[in-house]
């Protein structure tokens, strides 16, 4: 295969990115000078090499634990519960946040063979369970498949943390919080509700 | 900069690509097996090094000359002139040209400062000097650009070739009259074949 084709090939691999598109990609990087494709081979041979789970948490770091984890101003009592690391960004842009997180690694969801053994939940129980914990905010998304997960985390946590929060419905159902603004987001978080 | 902020800026480079999109692809290679980000690094390390100009046309090769220029059952007599080596892929893809190909590098466009000395035109006029070329097919966009373009090399090649034509302009076949703009329209009425 030629190295334009080669490419093209990876990068229509890419989800949203077509075969016409990965070819016009290819193109525009052809007429750029070669440090803009070595950079972006650089940046894409760091990433899997250079970014790992935190072991609290089990947000996408390069240090361990994270940088959330391991900052001394921030709240450990309050626990916000997310299905994807990518959400950890998310709530961090808008900035209102001052607690640490737990990252799910997914969402119950039966018809993708996603059971409750597939998440990331043992380890939030034990981090709860010494007591420490005054508060978690489950922040998965508002879909069908959120809800249940929200549910069965709250029915894991129950006997271990005084308040269980959900945040509210600011976000628009069906939609995902990785692409909702920070003012939503910060809605959401205000107007959270005892679960 | 972390590893994912640092792909996500060389992502955002890319035409089409904003900073969102640029996040998603991140942590969407991240929830991938390593090899997938491997891969697609290597193929854009690859690009560089591997993919040069053809000496002969300026088609973007790995071999030098290209596969069309040192394609012996090509018609060396019938040159296609196009804007960028990417046109080249998309006449090849139509199967009809059985021709070689000539790469101008660009379009004539005064507000972005690119001019005659700009393009490849030189080459084109030293290729075919010799007189052994029949026919030279311009095939630049028609856009305004693209027409400027086309009456600048047939002038310059107007001494040296018989034949020096130009891609028909009309509705696409597929296309609908009445989402055609008036001058396609214009163009297609007064370029009609009897039938």
């Amino acid at each position: 295969m030629s190295a334009i084709d080669e490419l093209a090939t990876e990068l229509s691999r890419l989800p949203g990115i077509g075969r016409k598109t990965a070819l016009r990609l290819t193109y525009h990087l052809l007429r750029q000078p070669p440090e803009q494709s070595r950079k972006l081979a650089d940046a894409l041979g760091g990433l899997a090499d250079r970014v790992h789970r935190c072991s609290v948490c089990s947000n996408l770091t390069e240090n361990d634990p994270c940088d959330i984890c391991g900052d001394q101003r921030r709240d450990r009592a309050v626990v916000c519960v997310v299905e994807e690391a990518s959400d950890i960004g998310a709530i961090e842009r808008a900035g209102e946040f001052r607690g640490v997180y737990h990252v799910l690694n997914g969402r119950l969801s039966p018809l993708d063979g996603i059971g409750p053994e597939d998440l990331n939940v043992g380890r939030l129980v034990e981090r709860v369970a010494p007591g420490t914990v005054r508060e978690v905010i489950i922040a998965t998304n508002p879909s069908l498949e959120g809800e249940a997960t929200a549910l069965y985390v709250q029915r894991q946590l129950a006997a271990h943390v005084p308040m269980i929060s959900r945040i509210a419905r600011g976000i628009p159902v069906g939609g995902d919080l990785e692409y909702a603004d920070g003012v939503t987001i910060a809605q959401a978080l205000s107007a959270r509700r005892e679960m």
